[in-house]
């Protein structure tokens, strides 16, 4: 069964039977628009898209693994900012050729990693097109609390983290070079699983500045400190490469050196030629959507923070003090 | 120059800078997510996808134009909840040989759009693609309206119509056929212009049900009567063709009858085969975006209200009574 079998409203009607009812007082899926409860009238919106061959590939990830991520990278945004994930609008275009359980399981990824962060789909639109392509809008509730933007870090804040770096980019080249082991790296590829309640923690802690590390920890921290006008020190020896980072290392041996410019097919691909794996998947890799925000130099963090650096007067992120001299992360076109 | 040579974060820049300012407490483009302002505590959010060569024709629309009506579809579904639009957010697939102005063009439009509609562009996303695709999503405020949805409408409510009818479809017809007059419908098509405040005004007037009409009259009363458990009957003695639909229907002659499951490369295009236009733009012609909405029997409408028809205890849409015989409307798939 295709798609074009079912025709848009089929298929509209066959997605909302896969999500949950909507919530008192919520209008979800089937009216012109959504109607949602953000009490405390500062809602929070971002939007992403994810287009086969460049953000995915069927071949390398399942349905649902597809639709998870891109919940994740939308759901991030909003935890980035402060804010509490509240509900995701979906847009899917995508030949008539498509079967209509791979549009069902990337539903029920998308809601499935939804319901983790506490959001719900309410809404989306479906079309033919050539390619898929998935447009995720997600919508979050600062709940009372201040936005946490890229431009209030400070000299002398810290720069700390939540959440794992590289693990993406590690499954990536561990799929690119054919291998599947160790297999968190592959899942973490597949399937990242963003810390989404670090966001409001980090705003509750006094957090100056926070992103979410999607194309890499160097390109994003590059946005903070142009924002902020600071620089921005990372010290490698805070950045200790778990068991499985060194195994995928070891496994790929020089092989998982990515040549400058190369990418991959399918997004997110670091391009740091500087450093071997894996610390140049802990520094470029993106798309594991960790967590990374500067607080005052007296700020008590929690177990899940990991201090990685500083901010400093200067501007630009350097590694342990010296200029990243390869490429900081994924840029589209490039 | 195209968005190649500009890059992903040079094409964002260049896109923000068109961009008027964020208003006072607004966070626009350039975080991680967008922070509104709607007190009452209820937005609304849409979203809609536009393909090249489905939605679109890059030969038959400027830019502008594209981007208007990219912006005009999805703010009208924010008006037919009885909201406010408040904000947009754009997300941009592109070849990197498009030309960086016809993306600006494209921004220029929804831009133009949104401030027709009191709202701003807030955030997107850009990303490289076969395909041109434009993922739009709108976001409203009900302040402190209830929402109207598809379902409210009862036996004995009045249907009326806020906004033209068939313009777009009768432009596209023209072209479709080689000619550019009347110029009105051509710029219709290219370019339609929703009574965005007609929304919330008939939601304070009592309005039982409410929908824009993207798909066609017949088609998308048939998600009301469906939503509601109702009938609705469409009364073509009020349907009263305007010298420029009578025109274009000559002009066109017999080639202007569009045949059962013809549709037409690029979007909204009536089916209806059972009558000639120019009946047949007014009772299939999508994509002018007016609003549909049923009021109480006795309530009292301003002069922008054309009332059409009437709600009855049967199901599904009637045309002078009888079931309609053609395709209703656009179906993607179909």
């Amino acid at each position: 069964m295709t798609v074009a079998d079912l025709g848009e409203f089929g298929l509209i009607a066959a997605i909302a039977a896969r999500l949950p009812p909507a919530a008192a007082g919520i209008i979800g899926v089937g009216d012109d628009a959504a109607v949602l409860a953000v009490p405390a009238g500062r809602p929070v919106a971002t939007t992403d898209l994810l287009i086969e061959g460049r953000h995915f590939r069927r071949d390398w990830s399942a349905p649902a693994d597809v639709g998870g991520k891109a919940a994740a990278r939308n759901l991030a945004d909003v935890a980035a900012m402060g804010a509490v994930p509240v509900a995701l609008l979906v847009g899917l275009a995508a030949p008539g050729d498509l079967p209509v359980a791979w549009a069902e399981g990337l539903v029920d990824g998308i809601a499935a990693e939804s319901a983790r962060a506490g959001a719900a789909v309410v809404g989306g639109d479906v079309s033919s097109a050539d390619t898929i392509m998935i447009a995720i809008t997600a919508l979050g509730d600062l709940a009372g609390r201040a936005p946490v933007t890229r431009a209030g870090a400070r000299p002398r804040d810290v720069l700390a983290v939540a959440g794992v770096l590289g693990h993406s980019a590690a499954g990536q080249a561990l799929l690119t070079g054919g291998l599947a082991e160790p297999a968190s790296l592959v899942a973490a590829y597949r399937r990242p699983r963003p810390e989404y309640e670090a966001g409001p923690e980090a705003a509750d802690l006094g957090a100056t500045s926070m992103i979410d590390i999607s194309d890499g920890l160097v390109a994003d921290l590059g946005h903070v400190a142009e924002a902020s006008g600071t620089g921005i020190d990372i010290d490698t020896a805070r950045l200790v490469p778990g068991p499985d980072l060194l195994a995928a290392a070891a496994a790929l041996g020089p092989a998982s050196y990515p040549s400058q410019g190369a990418g991959a097919a399918a997004g997110g691909a670091p391009g740091g030629a500087a450093l071997a794996p894996p610390m140049s998947w802990l520094l470029t890799g993106g798309e594991d959507h960790a967590l990374a925000a500067t607080f005052p130099p007296d700020a008590r963090l929690p177990a899940r923070w990991t201090v990685l650096g500083h901010v400093h007067a200067g501007h630009g992120v350097t590694v342990d003090g010296r200029p990243w001299p390869g490429r900081a992360g994924w840029e589209h076109y490039r």
